[in-house]
């Protein structure tokens, strides 16, 4: 048993649409408090003075003050690929046209090729150099897809180097099969070969390595259809796999609703998400996962329905989306104040979102609070009032994470 | 002396028109290059193979093919007050009126008070926590304004603190006085009174004190007029202080023309700009320092005329205007990735406008390039191209900083 003391805990642990909204409600704010942790779990939380009498012998910790929150949790990431696309950025910016980046290698296919090149060593690293910016803000929970394979081999190499990232790190890492990103140039005129023998396939052979967690799609015009997409889901369901899609980000194509009929844990984007898609994720319990880095990165107009998200109760959480081509984001806290200031989220709905909500959207129901029984995976922070965690630019107040109960 | 080999450099020398657009160029790219440092200041710079003979003697660090860039300069920075505004960010997404904010005693003259209220070390704990956060991207070179003080004891308290985090930390600091930055509640019927026993008997007795390098003022509907300011700057002219102004942020008063008349190095903010106004900056030499930080926040859709400004021959800087109200923001490589996603502005013209054009823009010629004879303040980079520096959002790739000669 240990107690951290003189803490101000944010507990996040009532959803309640009246909980989240106004007069700075839905932390589950408790100053002067305490928590303690017992063989990794959090054992009880609540006012210093109400501690019960038999932890009298416990070790203290005084936190002096510091706000402690649930760890955060990135619940969409691309955080595993090679190469960068800092070039092509570049020649966008220049002037070059989309054809003229295409002849000079980029776009996604440039990420499939660099991905495909580097071996599980090269990936790990340069991955690292990312999750370690996402855990020195307070992260103990990451989702990582594969998707810039799209062969079987280099789809289940990202999913390994994945793995490798929870191994080599403090952090829980929940891996998602994203064959069905992209079809690959060898596939141009093959979609049904590419889906039945990549993407399928593929899952097939990594759900009996034990590599995939849930499975994910890129629903969009440009990539695969609701049809498509539904019946990779029916085969994930055969695998007990859980799902969710990529979802109404640059048109509506019913892709959220068609993945809340088949119990996505979340959909994820939205920008073009109409009431029926609402209405069918508040339905099946679906997240609404929103992603402003690729908002603000595409310069995107069109906004999340984010009201008519919080009018039909589904909850919503927000991620970097970290990826080489539309969002390369790896501040977890930039992306709460994206969520405030782009999509005019409250910073309270922003914690919820990179905590209970985002534990929601990765079917983590033993974390993403603070409350007894559940996981003491911790973010201890020098502020004062959790709104200044979304309310600042570019600045980490971290003081440490505690993940499994230890103070890393 | 000291040699920095197997480096890539951004020299940043050359600020031709030709050099500044297209095709990566801008950045003067020296690969497999040396910068030897003596005394403090840059003795030579370019290829490994040309470095001249006698110094063959000379103590060599390997860089390991890292980027060296000149250290970088933010320009417009109000990094100095009392308090924050958390609360009030949050209470505005929360859904409350401008009345109600100001009635929970809200807006800029909440931190006014708590200025005024702070004693300088607690200035300059505060102030320390957010100038760190820039250093540690890569800042040798800060501009801190007066301005929430808005009493002579108080502005000069935080001209005070701005000398002490030159003597506290390894970066240079150039103060500016602008006591006209909003009207106090004292003087609210008698402006008159403000300006001539506030902002221009203060600005003497700065001088006097050597508190200050520039004078600034607040251009705008809402704060002071374009006549006023014009009498300002004559007084400061009289003092032989140069000058800069908020121009032009939220409606075009014709701000930067008549500062460009006064010979202004700068005039920021500019999203309303006319092209008077740009021609008239043409015409003077002053910088056009662009805030994307406040654009951002304040969800701006008007743009500073990126594209008048580069036709006309303007050097354009970029700054993180760090302030608690409209830009709470820290980080120097965010604010030229807000350049480049918001503004259209090239990686390349970011990074000149935080190095090369900045440093226009404080009067200080001995920096912001990598060119014999210069300070040898330096950023290296753990990167491979210069235009990642941009392209990241969120990640902070510093190796280390030079500052006067010395690995820091
Ligand atoms: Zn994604
Ligand atoms: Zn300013």
């Amino acid at each position: 048993m240990q107690i951290l003391s003189n803490a101000t805990v944010a507990a996040m642990g009532d959803s309640s649409p009246a909980a989240a909204g106004g007069a700075s409600q839905g932390y589950g704010l408790v100053e002067r408090a305490a928590v303690a942790i017992e063989d990794g779990r959090i054992a009880w939380v609540g006012a210093e003075a109400d501690i019960p009498a038999d932890y009298a012998g416990a070790a203290r910790q005084d936190l002096g003050g510091r706000l402690v929150t649930p760890g955060l949790i990135d619940c969409h990431t691309h955080v595993v690929f090679g190469g960068d696309r800092a070039r092509e950025f570049e020649m966008r910016l220049e002037g070059a046209s989309y054809e003229e980046i295409a002849r000079a290698g980029g776009g996604i296919l440039s990420s499939v090729r660099e991905t495909r090149a580097a071996d599980e060593e090269a990936l790990l690293a340069s991955a690292l150099r990312r999750v370690d910016t996402l855990l020195s803000e307070g992260v103990t929970t990451l989702e990582i897809k594969s998707g810039y394979g799209l062969d079987i081999d280099s789809e289940l190499k990202m999913l390994r180097v994945a793995r490798r990232i929870g191994e080599a790190r403090r952090v829980t890492v929940k891996t998602t099969w994203l064959a069905a990103h992209a079809v690959p140039p060898e596939y141009r005129d093959d979609r049904q070969g590419y889906i039945r023998d990549v993407v399928i396939a593929g899952m097939e052979r990594g759900h009996a390595e034990g590599l995939i967690d849930a499975v994910d799609g890129f629903c969009e015009g440009i990539a695969f259809s609701r049809e498509e997409m539904a019946a990779i889901f029916d085969r994930a369901a055969g695998l007990g796999l859980p799902v969710k899609l990529h979802a109404e980000q640059l048109s509506d194509l019913g892709g959220a609703a068609m993945a809340a009929r088949h119990g996505a844990l979340s959909a994820d984007h939205l920008e073009h998400l109409g009431q029926d898609g609402v209405d069918a994720m508040a339905e099946s319990g679906t997240v609404a996962v929103l992603l402003p880095g690729a908002f603000y990165t595409l310069r995107e107009t069109h906004y999340p329905p984010v009201q008519a998200l919080r009018d039909a109760g589904v909850a919503i959480a927000l991620a970097t989306d970290c990826n080489p081509g539309t969002s390369p984001l790896t501040s977890i806290l930039l992306t709460m104040n994206m969520g405030a200031t782009l999509f005019r989220m409250t910073p309270a709905e922003c914690l919820a979102a990179v905590t209970r909500n985002a534990a929601r959207a990765l079917r983590l129901p033993d974390r993403g609070r603070i409350a007894p029984g559940l996981r003491a995976d911790l973010a201890i922070w020098d502020v004062r009032h959790p709104a200044e965690l979304t309310y600042r630019i570019g600045f980490n107040p971290l003081h440490a994470r505690v993940v499994g109960g230890e103070l890393v």
